[in-house]
């Protein structure tokens, strides 16, 4: 194609998307408000802009109104100070709160509001200071550029969750992540009005707490990376300030090796114990039959309630293989004389002695699926990672569930996916009123097994925020690609905030090339995603560690590839019939530049031991490239395919789609669908969903 | 140009890049080491690396250690967890450290070091904590990727530093800059082998520190922006860590708006005063002749002389205007009673008295240029804002001096400006070895009337390496080119450390476009340089203040075009028809691209209130991009272009030279000296320096 033809096709994409802009105000809110009409007009904002709280004050409300201004501020390049707190109504922003908020945030608390902009001036009003805090939020995403500055458009909404409990779970146990870095995700989950922090801290690869009560935990139990009790208060603080809960999880009877370092003692089988280095369920579990260990876990949970002031208690209690209590005959004695026919009699017998803990202290108990016995109480709450049926069961029991099946962000599933993971599916939908009532909500979780902190943020975000609107938005929103034309726009303003989702990505790559230009490596990592689910540890050529540095290409990419999601519609627009002007343009630009990924990337190849496990990836792209022109030739010409050409260049797309240095082609299927298609073999739906 | 030959000249240039590569070990320090000699082989760098401290371990060195692992493990994406601080001689590292350092780090402490690397080892030895802190940075700079993996070449390093005093300046009075992003420009300067912090701490718009004593001057001086005494203990703490020292610096008599709006009673006319939003020279000084001042001065530089362990106190001393002074009876009489003849006697009776009291406080004074008054004691030390002429001739009276005069980045000069300004030239050639002695060395100054806490990285960064590079380096180390080779390569290293000078580039663009897509804009943004010196202030077109946001074009585009530079050096080798293959294709593809700027980016301009303002600039660029263009066709012809034709395309040029916006189009002179040779006007001088 020659530069002007392309020249012509990128200023007609941008007269269009400059069209469509005019058309409407610009608005893009994420999550979904439940209720928003669009007015006329906008409010400009700018360095007279100024906010009065009216109502209540509490010191809380004018922190979040601190916060919203630096946010702003940062947004629109203007610093915090030009914007001013005012007492007066005639603010640009008045601010309406009925009532304080309780002392330690709970569950349930009220979060809606009502913001209404006009022209010339705008009011946010809540019953709560959390409602003004979600308000604010939507304030800071209406806020955009426009012709005459920034402005938010004039706008009338009223807004509140779906579900009180929407969190975000961070295993810092496995890889440690740094406060600061924590602190940052907090500010990401705020922007999409996520309220609960469930910090992971407890895992076989580390204990990451300060103990006072029993130092060794930490000292002996993290390689020195964990948090101070000190450092634990001022996360806590910070998320207050954000309207965001922290519960606290310590992982038991399984999956605490790092405890048994220093106090083999409370472990079924003598030690000594080291940190954990690999992934995986291991043997090393609590012995529920000695008196000791509640002794013990009584001061630890005692010392813990109090230095977390949430009334949740997470004591995860999934995933014991029951090993070293099959193998411990004092154990085996203690169950036949206590009549505990198995090994999850004798879990449940922890769990009731741990509830009983737990609840002395003050506290609710939480934990995995696995805790569910009908003979623990009805407050306990379930946290399922096995999916709404499992829930739906436990509501029925009585108890309350949390879904995190389907939230899992270490899989590497599309945000679609995740998206439309629906809570109230199975048979949740078919529960009473009253039963559907204890599903209180959702949870992602960051499983850390392959997160450091430098990608842990692309891990999270954007996806994350397509979970969030699923557990705060109503529920028959589920437009996949409004979600996704938002999440790419939140994706954006996340930046703002610090996190390095898409800052980090360049730079990982100009490590692993050993050279300033990757403008080739990047073609080939903007398709590229990491295989899903569990299937890295179980294609992996040798054991993987936590000691095993996270550099690789595969570290790199990006969870979802946008590039091959946009492939995918062009593709599917094309063979349809149905693409508008510069599509086939956009298709043959892509698919040339991936024919000649591979001549440009081979002299790199030798260079780097971090870019040759992928030279067989680049190949198969190459390959990929070179099909889908000539099936895009013969589309064209109106020519069918001959069948052995087609069936040979499908033979390729099997090739390519095989998993490689634990990478997939993510446009493989695309490609696939332009041969079928160039073969006459047109299917009328389009290409399915991943 | 077709798809095809842009893509052969990719892969060429990639090639070519490769071969280089290979031809010799890659090195690429930056400040050049006093001696290096690279030997055969690489010693590998991966999980299994270890470090070894022998000889004396004061735990500065352990930390200093910690925090190379650290950032090695940043650099390597590797978790500093899998790394060893062992006491085995048989670590890949081994350190021997001859002695400890101060309590209070001293100028001219001992920082030289000696680095071996073998392919089976390293050693640091250095006779000083502070010397292996400067050799683990060479040692970061050596590591790359290479096809073993991460290495550093073997190679012997015998290295110490030119100037004793090396230093960069930040004002955080005019704009204030938060504690982390002070912290982590400290990372970028010990990377780069700074060590003096120098901290402008009090302006007419903002006084930025605590006092406990006068606390009217932070809670009413600063609009609630400053740090307090235990983030300023932080500070120093974290500057230490890392081998550099803090001076605090407090502006008087002038500069000192800020402090008369909570004690009016120590200005020279009666107030009250506000904090000034408005940038230059303003009236308000001290009143110097009431002891009141001085009792305060006393009180308040006691305090500052606890909190700044330092040796050296910066009083300011610039820019007093006098006119409080000219208007006030009783100074007047004051000055015809001690027989001071003019301002400067007035001012020079201020800074003795003033002298007395930092002394007295055990500190030494420091001051600008204008505090050199023969009647001054021979310990203070001059900062010179005027250049080595003025330095000489302090030297000459026997006082220390620092060169700051072409070390100022706010003025967005070239890197090679900056790099070329030597400390030793003009007079201070001419000085004895013992006046030479006196010139401690210099200070990058990063003064904040246009630098905001998303900016202010790449205004400082990476012209300061260069500045660094001066002030470390040998004098003969002077070759430019070498010098933007090792500093870009840097530029990407210092993301490692947080600092945003590259990544905040995008998202600024991003915000003025209003549009995600801004490959046109970003075309633009990359020829585009901020007018330099003063003209900021001298073109605007209303009164810049504090209080303007700075989110325009001018706020995101870097000091310092590199696409222009590579620019004029590739029409250079064209025009003297010493091109190699690829030289003409990448010109003209840039031309290309900026003839088409303008009608792709027009769509954007009325979405967009901070574009609007450039549309007569991308005008002007499209117009070179038709120029040089043309004047390449009339080249490759070998026709000379008709006079008419010239004289037109030089007015054009003429125009795009012109300041709009208060930007620069960078490429102007290329696109000329692409019409001179077009005209047979071959100059035989490649283009002027910047």
């Amino acid at each position: 194609m020659s530069r002007t033809i392309l020249a012509a096709v990128m200023v007609s994409t941008i007269l269009m998307s400059q069209i469509e802009a005019q058309a409407q105000p610009s608005m893009s809110l994420m999550p979904q408000p439940a209720h928003a009409q669009l007015g006329n007009g906008q409010l400009l904002i700018g360095p007279t802009f100024s906010v009065a709280i009216t109502g209540q004050k509490e010191p809380r409300l004018q922190r979040a109104v601190e916060l919203f201004l630096t946010q702003l501020g940062q947004q629109i390049g203007m610093p915090p100070i030009d914007m001013l707190m005012t007492n007066s109504t005639g603010a640009t922003l008045v601010i309406q709160c009925a009532a304080g908020t309780k002392s330690v945030q709970e569950s349930g608390e009220n979060e809606s509001y009502r913001l209404e902009i006009t022209n010339s001036g705008a009011k946010l009003s809540a019953p709560t200071t959390l409602g003004v805090m979600r308000g604010l939020q939507t304030f800071l995403q209406l806020v955009t550029t426009t012709s005459e500055g920034f402005a938010a458009p004039a706008i009338v909404i009223d807004d509140s969750p779906r579900f009180a409990w929407r969190g975000l779970m961070i295993d810092v146990g496995r890889h440690f992540i740094p406060l600061d870095i924590l602190k940052r995700n907090l500010d990401g989950m705020a922007a999409v009005k996520l309220n609960v922090f469930h910090w992971h801290l407890s895992e076989n690869q580390g204990f990451r707490v300060e103990s006072k009560t029993f130092p060794k935990l930490h000292e002996l139990g993290s390689d020195g990376l964990y948090y101070t009790q000190s450092e634990v208060r001022e996360l806590i603080a910070y998320a207050r300030e954000r309207g965001i809960r922290v519960v606290p999880e310590f992982d038991m009877p399984g999956h605490s090796t790092a405890w048994f370092v220093g106090y083999p003692e409370l472990a079924s089988a003598p030690g000594p114990y080291e940190i954990e280095r690999k992934w995986g369920v291991f043997d090393p579990a609590m012995d529920p039959t000695r008196e000791e260990t509640y002794k013990f876990l009584d001061k630890f949970v005692g010392e813990m309630a109090g230095l977390f002031p949430d009334q949740f208690f997470h004591i995860g209690g999934d995933e014991v293989n029951g090993k070293q209590w099959d193998a411990n005959p004092k154990i085996q004695a203690f169950m036949r004389a206590h009549d505990l026919k198995d090994n999850g009699d004798l879990q449940a017998y922890f769990n009731k002695r741990v509830q009983q803990i737990v609840s002395k202290h003050g506290k609710t108990m939480l934990g995995w699926d696995e805790i569910l016995r009908p003979d623990l109480p009805n407050s306990i709450v379930i946290q399922s990672w096995r999916g709404p049926d499992s829930l739906a069961q436990a509501a029925k029991l009585g108890y309350r569930g949390l879904l995190s099946s389907g939230f899992y962000v270490d899989l590497m599933w599309s945000a679609e996916r995740h998206y439309l993971t629906e809570p109230m599916s199975g048979n949740a939908a078919d529960l009473t009123q009253d039963e559907q009532k204890r599903i209180l909500g959702g949870e992602a979780c960051m499983w850390a097994e392959y997160v450091s902190p430098e990608n842990i943020d692309s891990r999270i975000w954007p996806r994350t925020a397509a979970i969030a609107e699923r557990l705060w938005s109503l529920q028959d929103v589920r437009d996949v690609n409004s979600m996704y034309q938002r999440m790419e726009e939140e994706s954006l303003r996340l930046e703002w905030l610090g996190l390095t989702h898409n800052s980090s990505y360049l730079p990982m790559l100009r490590r692993i090339a050993g050279n300033d230009d990757i403008s080739a490596l990047k073609d080939l990592a903007d398709v590229l995603e990491p295989v899903k689910n569990y299937t890295r540890e179980q294609t992996a050529t040798e054991p993987a560690t936590s000691a095993k540095p996270l550099n690789r290409v595969v570290d790199a990419v990006r969870p979802e590839s946008a590039t091959a999601r946009q492939f995918a519609d062009s593709v599917n627009t094309l063979v349809a019939g149905s693409s508008r002007p510069g599509t086939e343009e956009r298709v043959r630009h892509l698919l040339n530049r991936w024919r000649d990924n591979q001549l440009e990337l081979q002299p790199l190849f030798e260079k780097s031991l971090f870019l040759k496990e992928v030279a067989p990836i680049s190949q198969n792209l190459s390959a990929l490239g070179t099909s889908g022109l000539a099936a895009l030739d013969y589309l064209d010409r109106g020519e069918k395919a001959p069948a052995a050409w087609v069936t040979q260049q499908l033979a390729i797309v099997e090739q390519a789609k095989k998993p490689q240095a634990q990478l997939l082609i993510m446009v493989a299927p695309g490609v696939e669908r332009l041969i079928q298609a160039s073969a006459g073999q047109l299917a009328t739906s389009p290409l399915p969903a991943k």
